[in-house]
């Protein structure tokens, strides 16, 4: 008898009518009468249940008929038809083998559970409903963005996790070692002497592989990260891991207008191909989870993404007469809430904020000619606020150099980097994309907890 | 003009001929006589270079005469049909735009350098035909495993890098924290106290993420990771780095052939998709790194994978005659040379063993009937040996409890994975891939260092 698999039935149910079939799977609900009862049955590869109904022909039907919740079984019997009820299908069970009894404490029983709760029980909330459909939303976002990339010839590249400087965001950042704590080297002046260490030095946890993707740039053309990235912040929000993914993609020969085209054709391609390859949990999301999310992204689909300077948000932000919790000030970054504004309430659409003060981004970002801001770009969601930051990088050995003195940065710690500058620089430009943020927006999940298997935040490290 | 990728031109040549064109990218060759020259120009897309033709009515001829290698250029012309030479076209310039003069320091001129040396360079070497082949086939490989579990239903999870599970392979894991280590906080016995500690306890970085990605796969069936793991293993081998990435599917409802056979085609796929999708780099590395390899690849694409119990492999290896450096014993491990006699010289194709004693196996597995085997199994193949190991896990909770008690492995350390065995287990198995071993048994590459754009072993984190 043929082994299905639940997606296959709903999406080619035709085929299996009146055929015998093989299914596996775990009980989500049970209603019994004294002759015949119904199962709901999951398999994890679809979002939907199957419908499995048995009778008192069953030789094990007593038994059947009081399985409890989440115990998998294996069920033998015709596809039919079954007009009327939700599906247009069901299972006629000839055979139900009951694999093994879930235990009565199993705390995933039929009632309603908060998200708070259910992070607790992090190795079971992928059976619920949401969570089912949060998990396998990141599994088609990941799968979509690599797909992207490759169908354009870009080369993905690991870069390392281990990294042996700490020259950028060193506060923020978890230190790896090997050294026992309870017994630590010394050097002569009596400090930690790393030279004992597994690497020979010290190493901390990377929080971005944009300086060393560059140089897989500067000799592919095209590539993109996509890899786990670590910052220590003491941030107890809703919207900070210490643990979380990113994509970071890096383009040679472009420059800030490509960057952008680049990343409004990117998540258009997500939002599609997500929409298109989970409508069942996307319509979930849409009735469940957050009312307006269709709408939202079909506005992102659907709109060319506004384009605005830094210089020119400032005037609107101050023009508005809105008031505002931080002040408006040039040379001041912008707050989610100047960020919402200008998307939600002036462009009511996804939105490119470029050109920012030189003075709040970071050193590699390329100098525009008025020698006061940078070619940086943010784009701005309804939303949500900023969800991608980028720049055209600085190519120019000696305007890098200037900037790097500038900001204290020591030359000898970025050598390598400013060879790409020696050896064959051109002008390059890349942006990051916070995964799990990208996975909130396109779910409507509001804590970043909720889109992470097993989360790492302050003070939580569990499983 | 259109801008257009070098691959581009390659793969639809005739759609180009006599068309004008612009092209971006560094000069690998040059060679020039009083009136004219040829450039061979690389833009990083594509394996291959572009001949691009110049002559004297150049306006910066003299100039472009004298480029150093690697300088970027871009180039505008026609693309025309070239009889004879390498390739059947070539692009005649009309104008050249240096953008910039590669530095004459620069350390990749045209002789040859060893892969030690490239090693020093790990940020200029993608630039050299060796290493743009290998981390361009890493890419595509890395794409091909995604692809075969995507469009088979599996669902990637990220499990976690940072660990707050020290209870497996302890002695050979980072640690990861925010103390500083020149002023630890001790508690009342004088030991460094961890509740102090960002995640407020002891954390380390993963070396599997196949537990966790347990609790996934009883919840979506058919499930893998794809991710970085670490080793603090101080062995300075070809073989070994201590950051390196994993692939980890498991599945539901399956048991040991149902693993095998999806190894097997997982295989077959990604040698496949990468002949298919980088034949150029794979010819190279046919040519030039290992002339076997292909013969070797088409051998293990045609073959059916061949099947034998440790026991059976024992009784071969002692009936064998052959002398081997390390003992054969029913009960030891099979070391490389026993793998390969067996996948090389009998088998002649890859070889699956199975059955190993639960000695000398990890506690998860599952075990056989006869209460000395556990249900793993090896995937050992021509040319380098193990690649590929698993096994069917122990869903039955009283063994399991057992194993982990003869062990000595604490219950309560392991109380969410016990409960993936009280609540809806069933039969499940997986294995675990070394994508880095892929990786060289794909190209032929014999140093693991040369397969990782940075790689971190002993003593070595540069970059």
């Amino acid at each position: 008898m043929e082994k299905v698999d639940i997606k296959e039935i709903f999406r080619h149910a035709p085929a299996y009518l009146g055929q015998p079939v093989q299914v596996n799977g775990w009980v989500r609900t049970i209603r019994t009468s004294k002759a015949f009862g119904f199962i709901e049955l999951n398999d994890g590869t679809f979002f939907a249940n199957l419908q499995v109904v048995f009778g008192e022909e069953l030789a094990n039907f007593a038994q059947v008929a009081k399985i409890s919740l989440s115990s998998p079984i294996t069920v033998e019997g015709q596809l039919v038809e079954s007009p009327g009820a939700k599906q247009p299908f069901e299972l006629k069970a000839e055979k139900i083998e009951i694999i093994s009894f879930c235990s009565p404490e199993y705390p995933l029983q039929k009632k309603r559970h908060t998200f708070e709760y259910l992070r607790t029980i992090a190795h079971l909330r992928p059976r619920t409903n949401t969570f089912a459909a949060v998990f396998r939303v990141r599994s088609v976002i990941a799968y979509a963005i690599h797909k992207f990339f490759q169908e354009r010839g870009f080369v993905y590249v690991h870069t390392p996790i281990i990294t042996g400087s700490d020259a950028e965001g060193a506060g923020e950042m978890f230190r790896v070692t090997t050294l026992d704590l309870n017994q630590l080297p010394r050097d002569e002046s009596g400090r930690v002497d790393f030279r004992a260490d597994f690497f020979g030095k010290e190493t901390n946890l990377t929080v971005s592989g944009q300086l060393e993707v560059e140089s897989y740039c500067l000799a592919f053309n095209k590539v993109y990260t996509f890899g786990p990235t670590f910052r220590a912040e003491n941030s107890n929000t809703a919207r900070h891991a210490a643990e979380f993914w990113m994509i970071e993609p890096e383009i040679a020969f472009a420059d800030l207008a490509d960057n952008m085209k680049l990343a409004e054709e990117m998540l258009k391609f997500i939002i599609n191909y997500v929409m298109e390859n989970a409508p069942e949990e996307m319509a979930f999301f849409n009735q469940f989870v957050d009312k307006d999310l269709f709408a939202r992204l079909e506005n992102v689909v659907k709109s060319d993404f506004g384009h605005l300077t830094y210089s020119e948000a400032i005037e609107i932000l101050r023009k508005s007469g809105n008031k505002f919790e931080y002040p408006i000030e040039w040379g001041r970054d912008l707050q989610t809430e100047h960020e919402r504004y200008l998307t939600e309430q002036v462009f009511k659409k996804p939105l490119f904020v470029t050109d920012y003060p030189a003075a709040i981004k970071a050193f590699y970002m390329r100098l525009n000619d008025d020698r006061q801001t940078v070619a940086a770009m943010d784009l701005l969601v309804p939303g949500i606020g900023e969800i991608i930051g980028g720049s055209q990088r600085e190519e120019r050995l000696d305007v890098l150099e200037q900037r790097m003195a500038e900001l204290g940065l020591k030359q000898e710690d970025y050598g390598w980097y400013l060879d790409l500058r020696r050896y064959g620089g051109t002008k390059h430009a890349g942006y990051g994309l916070g995964f799990e943020r990208v996975i909130m927006y396109l779910t409507g999940m509001s804590n970043i907890r909720d889109v992470i298997s097993f989360p790492r935040t302050v003070k939580s490290a569990e499983f």
